[in-house]
């Protein structure tokens, strides 16, 4: 029962929560197709059907992950015809073996635009099959073959199955029949615009700390000569605010621009939640510009 | 200290949440008393104290579990004189080790109630054995030998010893006294009455996504007639809903009865709560009928 | 890549929550750098930034624990000055890799108090280094070798890497210079005063019950005679208590004083938070007596 020469890890992300038993079934259903594996957990904390903020933070982890398959599901098309998608990354050779790279080799999940930022850093999609409604794990009525079971939980009947499969050494191609990867839906990118001395960027997340992490990084920042005193409007208020490496280096009230641990631009406070301060939210547009 | 030809899992569900520190100690618990072993995360996130609700959702999950051990902790009565308890399944043999058949071998918990619908699910019990007060993990007063220690968290210091031992191979009998297995707690199951052409049906579940999931599955349904349009009558008002068969397939606002992934019906919206839209609570009654 | 002769887990205690990717990507990073490393969650709900939170929380943990190495961080100085530690226990003889002894022989974390009092439990550090802001794992600005990347997320970029090396047998002295074991941070007691036939005790911890853990153990309830029937002062608030063992020994909204799992006094009710009954919070004093 046990593989152990299959390295790499099975990477989980959904909007299931904790609370509910939707994760522990989904680490369940792999322990049990593919015995020996190692899943960690990315997180299970998407907000509901937030298809952008899992892309988003897939994105923010994918850099720092080893070998294996990711398996990522915020999925509100369940039973619908959206595709269910498995992909193989285009770096790291033909074999059809995960592990053998230094990151996934292969992403499993809805068709939805949820995959693609983290499929772009890991060098784009090599090939790309459709999963199919897949096989019902659990037929709601078995005497009429026709039916095809519940369709509501593909994290479990559908992803699931095929990221054990392809952990365990089941070529993509066994998966189901090919697509065009240039297919892949694609979310649009989040507002960003240089113009003048400013910047104009959304809010693209926030954290548990209430740091504002804003599209953009540094180049941007530098494009518009943001260093030293900043004034920053948001929420209708026009702030002042200073760039600095760390929240520890700010005055107690004072805004600060960072470069964070993802290399994006982040307004924050030392140990106090800029969002609530501020009044700012997710998809909110904040201006950045020198203090002059 | 390795146990590589141990197979399987031990599952953990309690009502510990996840921000204190006690699933964590149960994992090292394991960890330590079983080194090897995988522990798999049902969830965590049981009401507090509510066994109905930890019981419901361990048989949810437990048609989804390869081999292994299932530790269940939601246990009001610790400390005081309700039995613990190691059962044996039915199923795969007279054998005492874990991991030879196709689910659990063995269930661990109070006697409450909690264990027996996931022990019905998997064929009812084989053999069980009350597990006593267990050894203090920490006593109180090392001086004083009849001092048996604290008894407030028989997760560690009963139930995760009791589970690593089995999953280890120590046989179920020498982990106490035998109990007949008929004398175990039961929970009386949720309402459900088929009426003339309506069912009346417990909420016994609400998700993180804001469903209903009722008491009854399709022959419930298929026994009163409710196919295509229906008439919901939640929380004082009357509304028309359709069956379907996936959330997408509802127009914006409909009200749909849907037979979900554990073959349970459930009232749901498309990516709305129905829940709060209909302010309908877990233990209320819902009554379902066709539209005539 | 795998390392089946390593014994022991790495052990996670942050303030991270579960909800963004962080605690996941540390998990991820161990993964990649330390292949067959078993992760033991055992927490990530520390309230953000509160250092004596984290602190007393891994006390609490730490005497379960087996073979390993403990990272833990709740850092609100991330990036300042603050020392980054790897600290060897002082027990299990003078080898630097992990896994021999029956708890964790490293800790990994940051010098603000966090790690000290499961140190102190552990039996003191044998030696400790300063890890250094340490290597950027991800470069703001590749053109410029004096940019050290970000430092806003050591967890990921210092203290797991450290933490998978010690696990892997890297020695200590291998991650950085040597510091004074007597110079690290330690933060002040609780408070707790003995004082005539009462006892005043801070509440150090309310668990997800609302159960309030005091500072004090059965040697100071027992030098100021608690036992039987008690009165409490809490809140402004004068109620008689009693002291028992176990929760269901407590009549209905009967307010009791417990020997917690910890060996700490707790003042509880039988399915009530006690927390929310007396309208306690954490760093209140409350003072106990006997009932005269």
């Amino acid at each position: 029962m046990e593989a152990p020469g299959r390295a790499g890890s099975v990477f989980l992300l959904t909007d299931y929560g904790d609370a509910d038993g939707f994760a522990g079934v989904l680490r369940a259903v792999l322990a049990r197709l593919a015995p020996g594996v190692t899943t960690v957990d990315l997180t299970h904390g998407i907000p509901p059907f937030d298809v952008r903020a899992g892309a988003l933070a897939l994105a923010r982890a994918v850099p720092h992950l080893g070998p294996g398959v990711v398996l990522a599901v915020v999925d509100p098309g369940v039973g619908t015809a959206r595709r269910a998608l498995a992909v193989a990354v285009a770096v790291g050779g033909p074999g059809s073996g995960s592990g053998t790279g230094t990151g996934p080799r292969f992403l499993v999940g809805p068709d939805n635009g949820l995959l693609l930022p983290a499929l772009d850093l890991l060098g784009g999609p090599r090939a790309a099959v459709d999963l199919g409604p897949g096989p019902a794990a659990d037929p709601a009525d078995p005497a009429d073959p026709a039916d095809p079971g519940p369709v509501t939980f593909a994290g479990r009947d559908v992803f699931a199955p095929a990221a054990a499969g392809l952990w365990s050494g089941v070529p993509l191609d066994a998966l189901g029949p090919p697509l065009e990867p240039s297919s892949l839906v694609r979310l649009p990118p989040p507002h960003l615009v240089r113009s003048g001395g400013t910047l104009e960027a959304e809010v693209i997340w926030i954290d548990r700390f209430g740091n504002l992490q804003l599209a953009g990084g540094a180049p941007d920042a530098d494009a518009v000569g943001l260093d030293g005193a900043l004034v920053v409007l948001a929420s209708g208020r026009t702030l002042p605010a200073r760039r600095v490496r760390a929240f520890g280096l700010l005055d107690s009230r004072e805004l600060g621009l960072l470069l964070d641990a993802d290399g994006h631009l982040s307004l924050v406070y030392d140990r106090r939640p800029a969002a609530t301060v501020l009044g700012v939210y997710v998809a909110d547009i904040v201006i950045l510009g020198s203090r002059t």
